[in-house]
This record gives structure tokens, C-alpha cells and sequence, in this order.
């Protein structure tokens, strides 16, 4: 199921690179010598889990349907469109996915959803696409490997 | 959204009076005089509180797509079709529900999730409709209820 | 027990306005027209709420009896007081009070957390008096606030 | 830090073996052939997480602390004591170990904590001992190591 949440997530425009570098923008003030390489590791380890890729697709696949106007309620897919800052299901899927990783991950979440840095800001700009799991999933997968990363760093000390 | 919730639930089996046994399961062992007028208050407020209908309508949304078998990969349709126990993303949004109403409602979900009295079991059992999402939003609705009015009962001792 | 928790906190050194000056960082991007007594009004709301005392009372307690050395394993009671990044203890007592208002208090309390505004980081900065859970107590009471803040707008919109 | 957290339980009076026969009741119904070694492997797998440790000595420190009367204000010292249901804080500290093994363990732990089999129970019942985070901290690793037992047998399978 990797190969298939990898493949999902670029067709929604996001490669594991851009998941790599949000990783980056997190760790670095912490690791000096942080190469991209140690961090796709770690990415890699979070995108292998069960509960998470599960997230993935079912995330992903809301994504798509409201895109297609597929939910019952007209304003009710509409709200999901929009990104609705009080929806909630897609955070509540998100901490389904850092919670695996520990506080540090959720704390992640929390700063890398509210500065959006790189991919995460262009996810939440896209006019046409539904991305309001996908920016969520990606802030997620992306906290949970930076925890995983600063945890087996401590471990090594 | 209160009214278009309770319409939902009846729609796919679950009647308020069905939540509301559930909750006189949970609590009946600690209230000798618990009438089901009283707890009826509590279900309608967890009902009326805006995430946990979003919760309701994107669960239960999930549920008749995947009936209809839409999602793009068919093993995984067919994974939450049979309510596959290591799925997890409908315990997530469960406990997204639970959450709110403190570290009892989880306690009460994770029991009533195992034992499935009442609406629960029969969801369970269903053999057409696919319920994967409905009995855990049903459990957390009645464990948050529950939670509610322990807290509440407490307060006015 | 609300006089109580104000009473603890002052005697740590967090005044209620370090509280509501947090709140007003977070939202006041989002309302115009944002005052200070709004503020106070769902500060007010979350500490009276029992789940938060109780997490506040129990919370400065450890810090209290760490900085008395009273943990048995010495290297143990160093690690609190030093806040170590990976402890998690302190942030799993904030995250449950931020559960209790739902994904936004999560998300900002997540914020708030690595941003350091105001008293929060006056609390990390300090070198004698352990703040350890202190400083993340007050991160989330503050995220909590803004979050039921921002809900209740939109329920009036 | 492992034989730390043992060396602990034990003198608490929870033995490992005690851990294991509370996992074995979780998970005997789903697995005909369960033997108590394997389970031991995923015991000692939890009591070997960071965070789980911490959670261990910083719950069973406070129970200690308790016993010994040191919280300032004597009714929440009581309160505490007394393993009062609307404290909270115990099961929060709980969710903290269980979250990181996913939803499953969650559940079991709602489930453990109502039924109280085992040593579960024998602590509870305890007259002279605080056990308000102890009880739970022991259904907490019996849930994890459970929920963690189910996901690597399906990876196997």
C-alpha cells in the first residue's frame, strides 16, 4: 500500500520531496548537519505504517469526491471545498496520524499547519483542486517524521 | 444541522431513542433514579454541537459511498465495507467526538465499542448496509453523552 | 476551585491578562474588533472548567516538588527541570484540555508552542523556577480560549 | 531506563507477568494459539518506548506523593486519593501511552478500565495504597502491547 499512497499523493500534486523539505523546515534549527537523505528515511517510515496510509487514501479520496459534488448536502459540500476553518474532520484525521508519533509530532502539526511552509501553502492557495485533507495528511506526515527524527536522534546520543 | 443529523441517523436505522438506551446502559449502574427524559437533554446537546455534526454527516457520507463501492481502489473498498478491525480511521473520528466531552467518554467508548449493546450490535450485524463509520459515531455519541452527564450530576452535588 | 487555580498561577507568576494578551496574539488576525474583555470572558469559561483544574492543580504541583528535588531517580527529576524536548509528560497534561475544545485548540496551542509569545516564553527563559508544565498549561489554556472564541463567532455569524 | 520502570511496577506491586495475563484477556478471543512469551515480546516492546517510561515514573511518582499527603490543598490530595472518577488527569497520562498504538488501544484500554480484570481490579481495590495513575498506567500497556500484538499479526498473515 506505500507504492499506492505515494502514487495517490503525486497525483494530487504532492511528491515525497515536498513532504522531505517541510521535515527540513521543521528540524533544522535543531539538527546542524540534517541531509535530506536521513530525513526521506524517516518519511519513508511514516508513509509504511497501516493506520497511516489508511488516512492517506481515505483522506485523499474525500478530497476527490467533494471535488465532485458527491456529498448529499449542497452547502455541506461546500463547506469542505472551502476548507472551512471549523470543519474539523480533516485535523481529527490528522491527529489520527501524529498522536502515533508522540506530543512532539502533534506540536509539529500545530506550528506547520499555521505557517504553511512550502508545499502546505500550495496546497491551501489551489482555486480548483480540493485539497482539505490533502494539506492536512501532508502537515502530518511530515510532523510525525520530524518527531520520529528528533526521537532515534536523542537515542544515538 | 441538528435536525439534518437526526434525519441522517434515522435514515440509516439509528433512532434517537436507540442513542439513548445506550446511554442508560452506561450509566445506569451509577444512577439509581436516571430516567430516559434526562438523558434525552444530553443527546441533544452532543447532537447540537457543530463538530460532532460534521463528524456525523462526513462518516456517515463515507459509509453509503463505500456501498456504492466508489472508492477508486477496490480492496480498500472492501476493507471498509468489512468494517476491517485494523482499519481505524472510523475510531479516529469517533474519538474525535469523544475528546470533547474529557477522558470518560473515551473510557465509556472503548467499553461500549467492545460490548456493542443494544443499536450497536445490530448495526454491527448488518449484512448490506455498510455501517463501518455509523456504530462507532453511534458509540461516541452515547459515550459522550454519558460523560455529560456524569459531569454535569457532580456539579449540582 | 476556579479562585484556586488563579491563586496558583499568580503564585508562579502568570497573571490572567498574560493569559488573555496569548489569546489576543492568536486571534487577532482572524477579528477585527477584538477586545480584551471579550477575552477575559472565555478565559474565565475554560478555567472554570474541571478537567483544566484538575490539570493545572496536578501540573504545577510536579513543577513545585521537582524543583524540591523530591523525584527518587535524580537524573529523572534534572530531566523535568531542564524541560527536556522529549519528556512529553507536560504536553500530554496540555493536550488534555486542548481535547476538550476541539482540532483548533489543538492546532493553536501547537503554534503558540514553538512561537513563545508573550509569557510563555518570559516562563521558558526562567532559570530558577521550574515551568516545565507551567509554560505549556498556560499554551493551552490560552489555545483553548481562542478556540472556543472562534466557534462561538460563527455561531453568532 | 527499562529496568527503571520494572524495578517500579514491581514494587508497586505489579509484576510483568501480572501486564501479560491482562493482554492475554484482550486478545485470547481473536488468537487461538496466543502463548504467554509472545506476548511478553510486545510487553517489554511498550515498557521500552521513551515516552511510556516517563509516563510510568511521573504517574507512579504522584501516586507516591499522594500517599504521602504532599499536594498543598488537602481536599484535591484526597480527591486524588480517593481515585475520584471526574479527576481526569490518570487517564489522560493513560491515553498519552495508548495513543501512540493507535486507535485498537484505545479501545482496549476503554474496555480494561470498565471490566478491571486481573491486577486491574486488585489495585483498584486497594485500601491503603494510592493507585489512581498506577491502575491505569498498567491497563494502559496491557491495551498497547494488545493493539500492537494484532497489527503485527495481520502484517504476518
Amino acid at each position: 500500500m506505500f507504492d499506492q499512497c505515494v502514487a495517490l499523493l503525486k497525483q494530487r500534486g504532492v511528491e515525497k520531496t515536498d513532504i522531505i523539505d517541510c521535515v527540513y523546515y521543521l528540524q533544522k534549527r535543531y539538527i546542524a548537519d540534517l541531509t535530506l537523505d536521513r530525513i526521506e528515511h524517516y518519511v519513508d517510515s511514516v508513509l509504511n505504517k497501516r493506520e497511516v496510509q489508511h488516512a492517506i487514501i481515505t483522506g485523499i479520496q474525500i478530497d476527490i469526491l467533494t471535488e465532485q459534488g458527491i456529498f448529499a448536502d449542497e452547502r455541506f459540500n461546500q463547506l469542505i471545498m472551502d476548507d472551512y476553518s471549523l470543519y474539523g474532520v480533516d485535523e481529527v484525521l490528522a491527529y489520527g496520524i501524529c498522536n502515533l508519533y508522540g506530543s512532539i509530532a502533534l506540536t509539529n502539526f500545530g506550528y506547520i499547519d499555521k505557517v504553511k511552509p512550502g508545499i502546505i501553502g500550495k496546497l491551501n492557495e489551489h482555486t480548483t483542486q480540493c485539497n482539505t485533507f490533502l494539506d492536512d495528511i501532508v502537515g502530518a506526515i511530515a510532523a510525525s517524521a520530524a518527531s520520529k527524527l528528533a526521537h532515534d536522534r536523542e537515542k544515538k546520543a
